[in-house]
């Protein structure tokens, strides 16, 4: 599959009536703790709490209204899932959304809000499967892969456009990775732009699959994750894999340890509220200080939407 | 003790260089639970993550050169400590910070940050008092009330005056009260720029001193508070409650439950760290909706230095 710029360019024409453009925003405090220049991307302000609405609207955008009248359906246990509710919601389009039964609360209660209709699974492969299948062919309607879609990969893209127009002179740009939608959306439109610029994905220990995939060049398509970061929990897609492989220059890795501590960190200087995945990228830039020393380094902090039930045995 | 408009204005024109002009943000979704307008101003993003730096600034920068040599001093468990420590360091002084054994230690780390001298006290107020005594005399340093000071209340002022400049029709002002720094300047300022604005305090039923002077009539200068508001354990001062007895319209009172509740409403629709204190204004337009119903509502959110480890139980 080949995306390009213009796919991404294409995709922010579509969008950016819809979308918010998100600040971006730094520290003092961490630029020195970091001892580099680190421009967020403030994603967690984005429609929904994350970077997913970009995508899931470019995605539902793109239909028809004779498409659109079937609705929409996807499987997520979570941002995604409320992206693409909202964005059917505009277009007044029903949306489907299977969800695993342990799906954080706060994620359930926002795709109902969206007046998505959610349909719960067993927390695995087969019965997500399934119960896609089985909603699919009973509504007939368009499934809109999370990550493994051209159109959500562009649409991700997005955040990076916005960035490198707000600061041209980056020379690092690191995205948390789970799925890949966003790593390989960001690291078309960063190449894209200037070729120098280096492009990391940043992982949690605890679900390193696409670590494993990118050093060893074969994909990973099976893991048992285990670690906070519940936005992170997917395997890299296979369309994510090729884009990564050819753009993307390593992937970095983190335990929970340091990821809550780097969470904690822009709690408390920036003041703002991200989620355990989004907090991964400041967490490699921590944990290999040498490696990025003195440079301009912009990070996309993903979302903002946490269950605090679940978090505070780590505070 | 005659504080005016003026006043405030001359504390703005001193600070405004050193101080952030924070945003002020609304969320459309805080505004439907409401049924009002709410304008949020975030000082949570203030220096120091805190309203407490315009009033501590506006009295350092008032001070001679010759009176800054020996340093200034206070007593605080939190955030006017930090502000008065970095205020101090921006002039090259020297701060002196009698602080309680109990201070959240993410507000001693602050003052610390900052190059304050702490001294530690038994939490109780004739150990506060020994201790500045002694301190004060062997440094010959001038004290700075957390709020019985009228520079340190003309700075709070000036968080009204930005509110106010940029939405000016707003009908009614309300901010935590714990000293009446805050308030007292917050009235002064919002009753002269138009005497029709409503002005309300905003308590927690733990540490109720205000409230119960407020209707009495009689300052109630002791009080053994017990609420997760660690900024709002003080009582109200004297030169403060003149100021409330002439301009407030009210002093309205949430319980903790209802205090957290508001909180982590703000930090999940907003994506914005604010501590417990910051939230009670919004707990008692939440408990008084009838009151507020379709009112325009400017909200000072005072503070955002959180102690993770303290908060957890509340979570």
């Amino acid at each position: 599959m080949q995306i390009t710029t213009e796919d991404i360019n294409l995709a922010y024409e579509r969008i950016k009536h819809i979308i918010h453009r998100t600040p971006v925003l730094k520290s003092d405090s961490i630029n020195k703790l970091a001892n580099a220049e680190i421009l967020f991307k403030c994603e967690n302000f984005q429609k929904v709490g994350a970077f997913k609405y970009r995508g899931a609207t470019n995605a539902v955008q793109s239909l028809t209204e004779q498409e659109l009248s079937s609705g929409v359906c996807t499987h997520s246990s979570g941002n995604h899932a409320q992206a693409l509710a909202l964005a059917a919601k505009i277009r007044g389009a029903k949306s489907y959304i299977i969800m695993p039964s342990n799906a954080p609360q706060v994620k359930i209660d926002g795709v109902k809000a969206y007046q998505g209709e959610i349909f719960f699974c067993e927390p695995n492969l087969q019965a997500r499967e399934s119960t896609l299948d089985n909603v699919q062919s009973q509504t007939n309607s368009t499934f809109i892969h999370p990550f493994k879609n051209a159109l959500v990969i562009s649409g991700q893209g997005t955040a990076s456009k916005e960035l490198l127009e707000e600061v041209p002179d980056l020379e690092v740009i690191i995205t948390p990775v789970g799925g890949g939608g966003l790593l390989s959306g960001t690291s078309i439109y960063a190449k894209g732009f200037n070729s120098n610029i280096q492009v990391y994905g940043a992982e949690p220990e605890g679900a390193s699959d696409a670590h494993k995939s990118f050093y060893s060049g074969e994909l990973v398509s099976h893991q048992v994750p285990n670690t906070v970061c519940d936005g992170l929990l997917t395997t890299l897609g296979d369309i994510n894999f090729e884009i990564i492989k050819k753009n993307v220059d390593g992937i970095l890795l983190a335990n929970d340890k340091e990821i809550i501590e780097a969470m904690l960190f822009i709690w408390n200087r920036m003041k703002i509220i991200v989620e355990p995945s989004c907090a991964v990228p400041l967490a490699v830039v921590l944990k290999n200080k040498e490696k990025f020393e003195g440079k301009k380094i912009g990070i996309i902090l993903s979302g903002g939407n946490i269950d605090f039930s679940k978090l505070k045995t780590y505070l």
